[in-house]
């Protein structure tokens, strides 16, 4: 049976890893680099971070915090400070022993032998440990508290299988870190936080993300709680798409975070800290490209629109290209969700189906075609990312403008209304193990792993029934949610009382 | 003879790098971390970076620019790549030769020696060789020229003496790298990023700089030619502000960066790299600061307009604070240079001198107090950071809302002004070596070093002239300005024919 062509090869029911290294390379996104596990963010990709930032970096001045800088080495002693870390962090880590390079003698260089450092320095894997030094240093009152404060920053973990923006060695990230005089303050902040991630997966990324607490055993080490936002990608697996950690007075205690509280004792500092990362990117390609590329949601997109001016012949070439600019100029008057729409023009001088498609591949929501005869007859040809390829609209010049906004939103909510249609067709309750097992048991055997999905199932809060579900299916618990009702059943394992279903999934 | 007291402590006058330090901790800008030569920016110190981002982000954007990414490690070898550069950066680098920690036996932990890499990584200096070889894969043909992309990043050169921005081991800042298909084009964009530079630090900093190029011993390694920007600060020395490279085909050569020509043939490309980073921050504060604390030009302060209520009894604070509240308000309507005005209340309980004391040392263009007796007035306390920290002028609410805007335009016009006048005056043609020695000496022995600041002088274009009156004065030419006339006269040295005076000075 003949399958219609597609623009990624191969399509995602073939082989779902492969057909994202291939969006990621056709939407030129990034790239590897020479340097193992280190990625090349191209323009594309980066300005989908640049726009995550400017939006997430809002809403967090929104609640109060601001941005600050802190040291990208910590010395290797601070990974040492709380227990739990150590066993959690201070392992796949790039340290630095020389702070000089010198001529080895033989036509290249080599670390000065008299230049090693006395103390081994780890470029940050996360930053909690050089942080609460400085909270340390700052906090002496609860009149200093709370302390919040975010960075934006890059950050290594060494990686042994690098892949684009899921998993690389060094990754772009926000990382933030409060101070509260109570518990119950920073309980809070730990879930408004979480609140801020969930409402900007929705409401700009399109993604509808189940939101609650990770059991004991996915927890951040050292953290007392682990709050997660998780959303479905279209493989039907589990994403980590950001995490706010309650640290409760770990951390406060292995770096002296005290005050003295109203009652003038010396008491620990309670903190939080919660963090969003490039690896948001590969989760927004894999819920919402297709087999032509990727699809980006417009209040997300780089440029929202793309003006193709179509100049087949040199003596027309110039009135297109005024045509285009003008088209341009008026949509970037409009306003779509509140903001200016952001609109390019692809003046390059290569054949209008590979420029066509090249926009295609990239995700751009909408495309607008302007060639001599548009002009004649004072119309467009406008695309819509969130249809097919070759379906396109004539619509009047002037009618498009005033449209332009509205289509924008409709694309938006579509992709949100997709991707949660999706989600719930994939989320099922399952009350026993026969059932479980089989919903995680993919069925096509021989081609690419597609299973159930997400499952809805009791558990009797032990480690153990986590540990074997694990070994036996690779799946785990997701989160506990926070939305989902109280409800008496029994552990899919165990058979045990339980008030509360979990979700349950494979996970990237 | 008794001096009025100032906030800083010493002044300028006494011990202008002491002051420095003192400035930096009174406007919590930012401290030195544990991590030698790494410093932590606090929240308002990287409120100003997130200003000096935002602004240049737009003008390169604006010039036809766009943001990437690319990694933090440089493979050693790289480096030693382009002779020149080698030179120049491959000496005091961190230098990363393990990915793994592991337990010490002692409660501790060390680099894992089955963990040692087999080409150690540097954290990168600077960013040629890295986004060269990036390039080198993206250049095909003439058709994927220019190449225009810029990044901002951490970057890592090992300090022996660090200064709190001025000179710290880690540093953020951006780093323009383009490539061109003629020499020509690369050469007008070097020129353009310096007069981008040049505009930003007039418009924005309230810096007026001298602008030209590096005479051959101060350009970046393996440049063709450096051009920079060149600021005077307040003890009369220079400082670079930012630069721009015109890289010739070195770098293309050095990675590989080749391209099919329109007429078929294989050539190089033409590269350009232009920077500016944290250290601007320094140069701002050098510049305009006083013995007060930070002064800070409007266009560029965290916050332009702090609001003081002032609460001595319970029974009117919620009133105070509301009319607090509503001004800021009122004032956040109102635009300045273009913009939305930033305005920030600091309803902390803390006494008023006190809180007063801390905006001023901090900076803010504006502070206005608004107590119990003003409430009933209808006026407001204004106190502008150009003047006296004891001169207020009581003006009606509404009255001030609409000067608000014509104030903050006065402040930062003045400070151009001042500074340009500062330069000015401390700037002199000189034309004869005894002049020359003697304007580069001390006058006031035994106290901190006060010279004569920037001269113009004739010089005969060698090295031999430079590296003599570096030696003997610690002068170097800052710059061989754009914008002087040609002029005959005579080598301050040697006594030969010359055709331009060039800027000479003592710098940071």
């Amino acid at each position: 049976m003949s399958q219609p062509q597609t623009a990624i090869t191969p399509r995602r029911d073939e082989d779902f890893p492969e057909w994202y290294q291939q969006v990621v390379r056709a939407a030129d996104l990034a790239e590897n680099s020479d340097v193992r596990g280190c990625m090349v963010i191209k323009p594309w990709g980066y300005g989908l971070w640049e726009n995550i930032q400017r939006v997430l970096d809002g809403m967090f001045k929104a609640t109060g915090h601001r941005n600050a800088y802190f040291p990208l080495f910590i010395p290797m002693s601070y990974l040492a400070k709380e227990a739990e870390h150590v066993e959690g962090f201070a392992k796949e880590c790039a340290v630095v022993t020389h702070h000089r390079l010198e001529a080895d003698g033989k036509g290249g260089l080599r670390p000065a032998p008299s230049a090693e450092l006395t103390e081994p320095l780890v470029v940050r894997p996360t930053s909690e440990t050089i942080i609460g030094a400085s909270y340390a240093k700052w906090v002496q009152s609860y009149r200093d508290l709370p302390i919040l404060i975010n960075q934006w920053a890059n950050v290594v973990r060494w990686e042994m299988r690098p892949r684009l923006f899921l998993r690389t060695a060094e990754f772009l990230w926000q990382e933030g870190h409060t101070a509260h005089e109570t518990k119950e303050e920073a309980i809070a902040e730990t879930e408004q936080m979480l609140r801020v991630y969930e409402t900007f997966a929705r409401d700009y990324l399109a993604l509808p993300v189940f939101t609650g607490e990770k059991s004991e055993s996915e927890r951040f080490p050292g953290a007392v709680q682990t709050l997660c936002i998780e959303a479905m990608v279209q493989d039907r697996k589990a994403i980590q798409a950001a995490t706010s950690h309650f640290l409760g007075q770990n951390f406060a205690k292995a770096s002296g975070i005290k005050f003295q509280s109203r009652e003038g004792k010396e008491e620990l500092a309670w903190t939080t800290s919660w963090g969003m990362s490039t690896r948001m990117i590969g989760t927004l390609i894999m819920a919402h490209a297709d087999d032509d590329g990727l699809v980006l949601p417009p209040r997300i997109a780089p440029s929202q629109i793309v003006i193709l001016p179509i100049t087949p012949k040199p003596e027309t070439r110039d009135a297109v290209l005024a045509a285009a600019d003008k088209l341009a100029t008026e949509l970037r008057a409009q306003t779509a969700f509140g903001e200016k729409i952001s609109v390019e023009v692809d003046k390059r001088d290569i054949g209008g189906g590979t420029k066509s498609w090249e926009w295609i591949k990239k995700g751009v929501p909408i495309r607008v075609e302007i060639g001599p005869r548009d002009l004649e007859k004072g119309s467009v040809a406008v695309a819509r990312r969130d249809r097919g390829p070759k379906e396109k609209d004539f619509v009047a010049n002037g009618e498009f403008v005033g449209q332009a906004a509205a289509i924008l939103e409709e694309i938006q909510a579509g992709l949100l209304a997709r991707a949660t249609a999706y989600r719930d067709a994939n989320t099922v309750k399952i009350d026993t193990k026969d059932e479980f097992y089989a919903f995680f048991t993919a069925k096509n055997a021989g081609k690419p792993e597609i299973h159930g999905g997400f499952a809805l199932a009791h558990w009797n809060g032990s480690r153990e029934v986590e540990e074997k579900i694990k070994e036996d299916l690779k799946v785990t618990i997701r989160c506990i949610p926070f939305d989902a009702p109280e409800e008496d059943g029994r552990c899919i394992l165990t058979n045990e009382a339980s008030k509360r279903r979990v979700v349950w999934a494979k996970s990237y």
